[in-house]
């Protein structure tokens, strides 16, 4: 940073190729403050999650964020501090230097990072449109998470033995910038992060590419606890880990050739597994749901706040 | 632009320096949609530009917009076009592009704008901390007119010669990039844009330098009509001109002997004019308001929507 907060704008030394996502949250929507489902904290470190987890999809190297806050009436200076303190507490974990923003009154409660991330070279960077026929699918981490925390939160499961992850996942997300930086390295063909669920962000994914991403439910890397969580619910599983959004793990697609490499790549980026769920195929653009071979609906199934 | 709208996040080749302001506007703060003061269209433009004026601010090029838009139920997808099509308008004068962005839905309209401008070395660039004792106090333009149309709106004062010029300044404000641009690279060594007001950001400009700011409020430059204005509020007019807030025009601080260069440079850049309307003194940091050689309060203006 070259010059920051108090003046008329930030001033940042450049690496060659730019990369800027900007991710909005309000109270009553994206999170319940008003409801005490969240603390300050909590939304402070979720929002700017949210906005990260955009550049660890393409694969850049975090650098800035810019914050937009929107304060209600009744919420304290100490509440607004502790909200910061949140989203410093991952851009410290992170690496990102948050550099100021805009502070007005609001309605409600309102959170909008603007993320800068960077690269070297444009070809470090992966975008939704270069899945081939052929790819397999991988996802990072564990799904369905923020699915039982929701539904935790909301009092339509009890604690029980996923509540530790569940919670983590929505109060506190890892957007996965080294995994993303690892997958981008290693060749990955195209990516997305999770942020609507794996139903919807693989649709998103195959349409950009002009191919037909196979899905295996059978496959899901389930979150610890979620068959138990979705057995209370009484629905399957898989409806959680593909219909539930917000887990921002990533999910991408590769050449089996470079099966080994990716795992290898991701192991040293830091622990955080992949499970290879489905392969690309010519077909429709977009995605199909398969259980046991055959394709599966989400109808009905809404992940809200 | 390298790949923007419908990816996770939008590639851009950078120059050497970036430059990042953030603002954000909501209805019943910043606008009043819902009393149909301004139409979406006029709501898009005035957003950029309270965003493009803080880059105008730096000195900076203008680069890319990103776009947080927060929509009220019964805002319409026409409304929101209208909205973009307000800020595009703005864009496409300025050489602006417009990347993309996050659409949510919210209590009230809530327009949130990101812009990113560019410099070729950190030298180019303007701070609030670099006037001199001795510096002469310049503005661009007129001022006061926002004022005058804010008041137009509430229906304090009626039409009258100040409408036009007044309510061009607050629905479609023109943020003086070129100015800015010009008065940076001919040597000015502060610079402020006037979003709250000559009085207040005079007072930033001030107290970020370490001297004393002493404006003439004789020497202002009045909107077209703003004597006439003012009479009917019952006010002297250097009260809306200093106290007045969005009107976007710069404030700078130079050496005497720029005087010429800078009205030069100004002319070059298109042709808004420069007034000279104080000078920097060693003292308490922040702005004094003289009239006639006297200090003046501001006390009981209040700018709002």
């Amino acid at each position: 940073m070259l010059c920051g907060v108090g003046d008329d704008a930030a001033v940042v030394r450049s690496r060659p190729i730019s990369v800027t996502s900007v991710d909005t949250m309000l109270d009553g929507v994206h999170f319940r403050l008003h409801e005490a489902w969240s603390t300050p904290t909590q939304i402070g470190w979720r929002a700017l999650a949210g906005a990260l987890s955009d550049l660890a999809a393409m694969g850049a190297q975090t650098g800035e964020a810019y914050l937009a806050l929107g304060l209600p009436e009744g919420f304290t200076e100490r509440q607004a501090l502790e909200l910061v303190r949140g989203s410093q507490e991952l851009a410290t974990h992170t690496g990102t230097t948050i550099l100021g923003g805009d502070v007005v009154s609001a309605p409600v409660l309102m959170v909008s990072f603007t993320v800068v991330g960077w690269a070297q070279q444009q070809s470090e960077l992966v975008k939704r449109s270069g899945a081939l026929s052929g790819d397999l699918i991988g996802v990072t981490g564990r799904l369905g998470g923020a699915a039982a925390g929701l539904a935790l939160l909301d009092g339509q499961i009890e604690s029980g033995d996923c509540e530790a992850a569940a919670l983590q996942r929505v109060h506190a997300p890892a957007p996965r910038l080294a995994e993303g930086r690892a997958l981008a390295l290693a060749g990955s063909h195209a990516m997305i992060d999770l942020s609507d669920g794996l139903a919807t962000d693989a649709g998103h994914l195959g349409r950009a590419s002009g191919v037909l991403l196979e899905v295996d439910l059978d496959a899901l890397p389930l979150e610890r606890g979620l068959q138990a969580a979705a057995a209370r619910l009484g629905r399957p599983a898989w409806e959680l880990a593909a219909g539930g959004g917000e887990d921002y793990e990533l999910c991408f697609c590769a050449a089996a050739k470079d099966r080994e490499r990716i795992e290898q790549a991701l192991r040293e980026a830091g622990g955080v597994g992949v499970s290879w769920v489905g392969s690309v195929v010519e077909g429709e653009p977009g995605v199909t749901l398969l259980l046991r071979g055959e394709a599966q609906q989400l109808e009905g199934f809404e992940h809200r706040w």
